[in-house]
């Protein structure tokens, strides 16, 4: 069996490495267009700040690893197009410009995601992208070539953005976080935002909302300002930290559906519509468990799942990725932020029945030192009761807590059998009541469901 | 309806508030042997180290309140019969010895536990206690009272026997943990509790294990040293922390069936054997939902939620306490020490089929500053993959990760399912692939079950 990977991370590396595993005998290429492999793109913006020394640490497992595997990594090489028919790829050396066609037998097509870039004055001169390691490398020697830096203009207030202006300004650069829309990290709903805001703005990053970006301008190539539909902001750089699209150019042209989302359609297996073809990580659609869309979620910790899922099924295992439920965390300064399950206004917009729970509480027991303090959100569906999503936003440690709703949401758990689960209790990290299940209690109340405690 | 509660804590107070809210007719009396009520016991060994300050602070509700809300609170009052046919409680008012019967339709018996003290010389005389907030008041005020404390024994290496331990450390007081166990924390397999036990010896608690208390010697009213099988151990005061038995005497006289474990049996609804008797929190038994075995298990957040339980059925309302997973947490220098469902030993006196999985990792993903050791140790089924049970203990924070792997069990989740679950990731909160998905991964694949990633 020949099988080629385009892209070297998460998914291609994790499907690679499983394939050679269970057949020693396989033939294995990958083509990966950078000059990493298998790295942690969501340590990027740490790496820019400076919080971590070497770009090499965010490097699992280099080229030269997965050689003495005997897989046969090529970094600098793009794949140019897809004979389907033929069975074989066209791999161009991105050096030397040279092009050879690849023959396989199966092909993963793991390529990620690339930045959508408006056509604006100077942003093609002046930008910076954060989605790849030499992007962030590059990013990084740019600001550390600069006389001095003071100041920085990140758009796009997701989780990127917002991670690299808290870095920035952690290390003296005076950072705008600019977005288009009303509330930094869209994932949440406004009224639990605002909280990260408030956070962002007391951490000392300025914050730009309801702003779109019209033109970069520069001289003696150097960024000099960033201008607005609202203002202009003297900025020495550019970060571009906004959504990525999926790149699924060759392949739809070699004949692969693309969903609604834009994203490559594959079964739960990882395969594409079109025969040999396998597809997986940032450039698929997968299910959302709760909603029952379709929908394209770029996170590694899908892109590693559903690579072991396809390097199973790429050697006729069975092996099903089940979907997600939208699970994602973030900190900001000291607040940490998780979400999972559908917002309400992601609820709202599929015109589903619910209530919401919207409370706070503290991360300890509130007579201890320290107690932290922890925004809640929660929504339930009527009738059935089940959990729909829920949001925390909160000091102390409160991300990882958001995986119990998650699992909750991966098995449409009811919030009327969720509020007597055996949850552990202990004073340093919380109440009597878990405040998962304090929402939990709310939510069967204000359903009307029984037990109502 | 006439409701008598015997037992002023998490239990009792939760139900008479249930059946208040309920029941705005109803007459409500709760008998309290103690003077205060809805306490957490759980907070006891932070206010005996001085880590907080006032006993009031760990009163959730002072007497007066619960009165306000029209419910006829008596504290140092104690039941000492109860007449099942009559429906009558024979009550004794602490103070002026005086007798009285209360008439009741319904009766809650929510008296918890005592300790369970041998006889052996000295232990009378000298050991203090730490169930009640009034022990804990009269042992913090007898230490306070010494001119200078420089060593205290704690017999028992449990919860709260480590936190108290540790608590004293921390305010300069030479600390020497007894356990005639040979481990620390017997709720964990010994391969875990040896990080416990190793961190409480690196704070400066002696822990001597494999010891049996023998006497405690003083003079002038004073403690001046333990002897144990092994050693003796000079020391001002002895602080016991062993395991308590649940206070079953008057409802056994009265009918009530005890269960192997010497707790009452109860229904779902908290119904005891004899119709009008309702029972709830650390005097009653539940099901342990991964064993099926029926358990003792002394915690506030079952009492709490079998209390909110009894509040309902007393009412005549729908409930239903589903039972337990053996879920626990506690907090240990900087060390988070968490496990639910079975422990190895458990699972193996069993006559189980299973596999474990038992591995080291970090808190915060390997690259970041900081990012803490967890040890994890998890087990599932042979067969089924069903997860019996977790163990974690690690810096950084770990301890609420348990209620993930608890919600697994509670549901009876295959490890094979679980490592697919979507799980939150961010560098500051972990790897790429969860801790507890890693055990998962390793179980699925030792079980030789599919799909193994």
């Amino acid at each position: 069996m020949r099988l080629v990977v385009v892209g070297g991370d998460a998914a291609g590396m994790s499907a690679a490495t499983s394939v050679r595993a269970t057949l020693p005998d396989a033939d294995i290429v990958v083509v990966e267009r950078g000059s990493h492999t298998s790295y942690s793109a969501c340590g990027i913006p740490y790496y820019i700040g400076g919080q971590l020394d070497r770009a090499a640490d965010l490097v699992v497992k280099q080229p030269e690893a997965f050689r003495r595997m005997g897989i046969d990594v090529r970094t600098g090489a793009e794949a140019v197009a897809i004979d389907a028919a033929a069975k074989t790829v066209s791999v161009r050396d991105v050096g030397s410009g040279e092009q050879r066609d690849e023959r396989y037998d199966r092909l993963l097509w793991a390529a990620g995601a690339h930045p959508q870039v408006p056509s604006l004055p100077g942003i093609e001169e002046y930008g910076h992208f954060v989605q790849t390691l030499d992007e962030g490398e590059h990013l990084r020697a740019h600001l550390e070539s600069l006389p001095e830096v003071r100041h920085v203009v990140v758009v796009g207030a997701g989780y990127i953005g917002m991670e690299i202006a808290e870095s920035l300004v952690r290390h003296g650069v005076a950072a705008t976080l600019i977005d288009r829309n009303e509330q930094v990290m869209k994932t949440l709903d406004a009224d639990m935002a605002c909280h990260v805001q408030a956070a962002l703005e007391g951490f000392g990053v300025k914050v730009a909302l309801g702003e779109s970006l019209l033109a970069v301008h520069g001289d003696h190539g150097g960024c000099r300002e960033v201008v607005t539909d609202a203002a202009t902001h003297s900025a020495q750089a550019l970060i571009w930290a906004m959504g990525s699209k999926p790149n699924v150019e060759l392949p739809r042209a070699a004949g692969c559906a693309l969903g609604a989302t834009g994203a490559l359609v594959v079964d739960e297996g990882m395969r594409t519509t079109v025969g040999g073809i396998w597809a997986a990580g940032d450039c698929v659609e997968t299910t959302h468990l709760v909603s029952g869309a379709r929908v394209n979620v770029q996170l590694g910790t899908h892109a590693n799942k559903q690579g072991k899922v396809a390097g199973l099924t790429l050697c006729d295992l069975p092996a099903a990725f089940p979907g997600v439920v939208g699970t994602a965390a973030t900190k900001v300064c000291e607040w940490e932020i998780a979400r999972t399950g559908l917002s309400e206004r992601e609820a709202a917009a599929l015109g589903l029945d619910y209530q919401v729970a919207s409370f706070s509480g503290s991360a300890r027991a509130g007579y201890m030192p320290d107690p932290g303090k922890v925004f809640v959100k929660m929504l339930a569906e009527a009738g059935s009761g089940r959990l729909l999503g829920a949001q925390l936003v909160g000091t102390g440690n409160v991300a990882k807590r958001i995986d119990v709703a998650a699992t909750w949401c991966q098995l449409g758990v009811a919030v009327q059998d969720a509020q007597l689960f055996d949850l552990s209790y202990a004073p340093p990290f919380g109440g009597v009541w878990d405040l998962l299940q304090v929402g939990a209690r709310k939510l069967t109340k204000s359903l009307g469901l029984s037990p109502s405690l």
